[in-house]
């Protein structure tokens, strides 16, 4: 098979040109025709600035209209985008920016000082940085404007923030992305109004890869620059969007600023990963009716892997359900038993960076192994346990920490709970909890600890009950339980 | 990229079990499972019979069931399909299996004896033939099932007619027709409540891929053994059939079979292929509002590669419309001028089987020269003009036929026409006409000839009108203009 493409934005700007490809929050709305010439100016002023073919630039942006242009224009001179995470610090920066051998950095003025502390600790001095609202758009195109998609070619660099270890960088290529958007409109269908509002952040491949659906399909994206649940409903409901992608937490926020009202007919799909789901999440979805599509993916696979169809949605509560058409997914343990969940595609990365080790520890013959756990039922599909790391293992016993999770998150009261293992003599390890509760509520350990006793066996019972705050999360609002621990001591353990 | 992928059948086969995979005119239908696992049988049955991985295996068959199991279960082995029209004569299907290399040859009890013929006249008395009626499906799977296709593989061999030459057999990869496939939901969308007609030939690549659809997509096809405008609209009204593949003849008899009815709403797409189409016809449809895509491609690209989309369909009359996202096309010559129309993209041959020559003559770095004349508009919309071969040439004047034929067809009384070269010793060559009138007219050689010169420049006037009973056409319904002289001995010249 011919394995280049037309470039997918030119495409789109002869195909589509005057048809909406951007609507940001603020109103504003930029065609194809229009990204396209942008693009192509950025591209234009990138190539003045020195970036070449092959380059690793990073861009450290918030969800802005800039930050779509810059990574079209890097994408027409051939540049690898190293996407960066807004939230580190530039310590953390640091270490991202040297690995991946950053030559250029692009990013807004609001993280510009952010972004020059990264650069200085990174000890390269000398690595430029482009801010944009300095660049200059008096050229229309760059002299060597890539007018194809190599498919083999790396496209993006995107950290893993991972469990344990120093992060890596997962290496995607053009055809992993395209292999990803072309499997959920297999997966999801592609209808002539459809509209993907993007609230993730595009630093992460949850909201990277509706950018990539946006050139792909030809179809206009709502471009949000953070998360507002009274925002997006807005949208939903004023501004024709009918799929978004979200996180449990969002999807939460969501339900509860909906009230007694519904999501308009035209929605027709809330696309919900991040890590598994807790059920009385999915039952309020189910309760107002919102079209909840479950899926499982990371950024090694550019998204979603695993996917739970609309049919099947209510007869399999909590599965993430089967792979897509173009995967392949297997638990490495008997059918129906616990085990690593192993996955296969066409939107698999080929490894990390400079990270042979760990590539061949991931990698096998085209197989992910993801550090999940996971089982499949008699019909195939998939329930994620929870991750192989955070598996807590007490007096021989495994305990998922997701299954606790799920049961504190059911409690009248409870607004989120995080559990992790601590260290205990007798049993190894034990789990202990971490609870968010409503303003209103007067829960107390008891409480909690007599629900959990109602519903989880013995041993599952945390023996601690920590009432946070907060919980610990990254920037995409993943529950981060190896930091909960530390929030035992704010409660003078 | 990853360049396997998961069997699409098998894939149906768990992702939607128990959905409608086929449904034929007999009112019979088959699920996604029961398709997957008829298909192993004939596979393990096929399998007994010595069929191997890379054998080639020719298929000689009507629009079926038997067929769709029968190639299927080829895949499944991992055999290469030969697709024989089952119009040709013992002879040319004789040219075919040979040239092909054919192992062995299934055919339905219909077609035994002209199979028996062609393989003894090939001289491969040895070749077995494997009819539908005798198959065994005693056995469930063959031993060595595929669970994969690999997208660089031969998947199919189907000759082309062409029109001078000996049939040369266009091979085409697992990789051109699952970019085909994905090319046209990309372009089309897919919805879920669509459902897919075949009424073309599948022995043809326009009705051959309308199969794959049916398995990368999941969706339903309706097939038709044979085509017949009644059926065709009642199942339309009647089955939920939302898109149909047709040719220009067939959707003229569609239109007229109508009457004054409409199609009901849910009916989304014509699909227009195989040549050129006369504006009446085009505007016959648009004054029924039946929603004609029209269509560019040919074997070599795995059916459609050009297409005019729904919102340019009447602004653009009578073009074939612009690339598919995923494809190029070029024409020899400055914009807006006629030339050779050339394409490039993922479902693009590889080559002739066993004609190195002939394939360097039509791909190079990847560009399929189409032996189509055309020209783009100043927004890169497509108007094939004709076939480069047909061409005539007057007096140093470039003639093309489908010209003439469109406005001959636009003249009240006139069903179809046919236009093809001449020699003349003044002009080198001249233009004859060969018209099929309606029933009721009394149109003469005179009316027709003051039409001509009424509505073209006097060198493109026909210099003969021949009045005929049918047009030659091939087994898609293509006009085959070069056996137009032939038909000029039925009236004394």
């Amino acid at each position: 098979m011919e394995s280049n493409l037309p470039h997918w934005l030119q495409k789109q700007a002869e195909l589509n040109p005057h048809e909406k490809a951007i609507e940001t929050d603020d109103g504003s709305s930029l065609s194809f025709l229009e990204l396209h010439e942008r693009s192509k100016q950025y591209a234009a002023y990138f190539e003045e600035n020195g970036i070449q073919r092959g380059d690793h630039v990073a861009v450290l942006s918030s969800n802005r209209l800039e930050m779509v242009l810059a990574i079209h224009a890097l994408s027409y001179l051939g540049a690898v985008v190293v996407l960066l995470n807004t939230r580190l610090t530039p310590e953390e920066l640091a270490f991202q920016i040297k690995d991946a051998e950053v030559s250029c950095l692009i990013t807004e003025e609001n993280f510009y000082s952010k972004g020059e502390a990264a650069i200085r600790n990174a000890g390269l001095a000398a690595c430029p940085i482009v801010q944009y609202h300095l660049i200059q758009t008096n050229r229309s195109s760059p002299d060597a404007i890539r007018k194809e998609i190599t498919l083999d070619e790396v496209f993006t660099i995107i950290y893993t923030s991972g469990t344990t270890g120093s992060p890596k960088g997962v290496q995607l290529t053009y055809g992993n992305h395209w292999a990803s958007a072309i499997s959920s409109a297999l997966n999801l269908g592609l209808s002539q109004s459809d509209k993907w509002l993007i609230c993730l952040p595009m630093f992460h491949v949850g909201g990277f890869s509706a950018l990539i659906k946006n050139v792909v399909y030809g179809m206009p994206v709502f471009l949000m620059e953070r998360f507002d649940e009274h925002m997006v409903n807005h949208a939903i409901k004023n501004s024709g969007v009918t799929i978004v992608s979200v996180v449990s937490i969002m999807l939460q926020r969501l339900i509860e600023n909906l009230r007694d009202e519904r999501l308009p007919a035209h929605f027709r799909c809330m696309l919900l990963g991040g890590g598994p789901a807790p059920k009385p999440l999915l039952e309020n979805a189910k309760d107002k009716a919102i079209p909840v599509f479950q899926t499982y993916g990371m950024t090694e696979t550019a998204s979603q892997i695993v996917t739970l169809s609309p049919k099947d949605a209510l007869r399999k509560l909590g599965s993430a359900g089967r792979a897509l058409s173009t995967a392949w997914l297997v638990i490495d343990a008997p059918r129906g038993e616990i085990g690593e969940i192993k996955v296969k595609g066409p939107m698999v990365t080929k490894g990390y960076y400079k990270r042979d080790e760990s590539t061949t520890e991931a990698l096998s013959d085209g197989w992910l192994a993801t550090g999940d756990l996971g089982y499949q039922d008699e019909e195939g599909f998939l329930y994620v346990v929870d991750r192989r790391k955070d598996l807590i293992i007490s007096g021989g016993e495994n305990i998922y920490p997701a299954e606790i999770e799920s049961v504190l998150s059911g409690m009248k009261g409870i607004m989120e709970a995080g559990v992790t293992g601590i260290e205990d003599q007798r049993w190894g390890q034990v789990p202990a909890a971490f609870v968010v509760t409503q303003k209103e509520s007067v829960l107390n350990e008891t409480d909690v600890l007599r629900y959990c006793r109602d519903h989880l066996a013995g041993y599952k019972c945390p023996k601690e009950i920590h009432f946070v705050e907060k919980l610990p999360r990254n920037a995409s609002n993943k529950l981060l339980r190896r930091e909960l621990p530390a929030f035992r001591k704010d409660v003078g353990n």
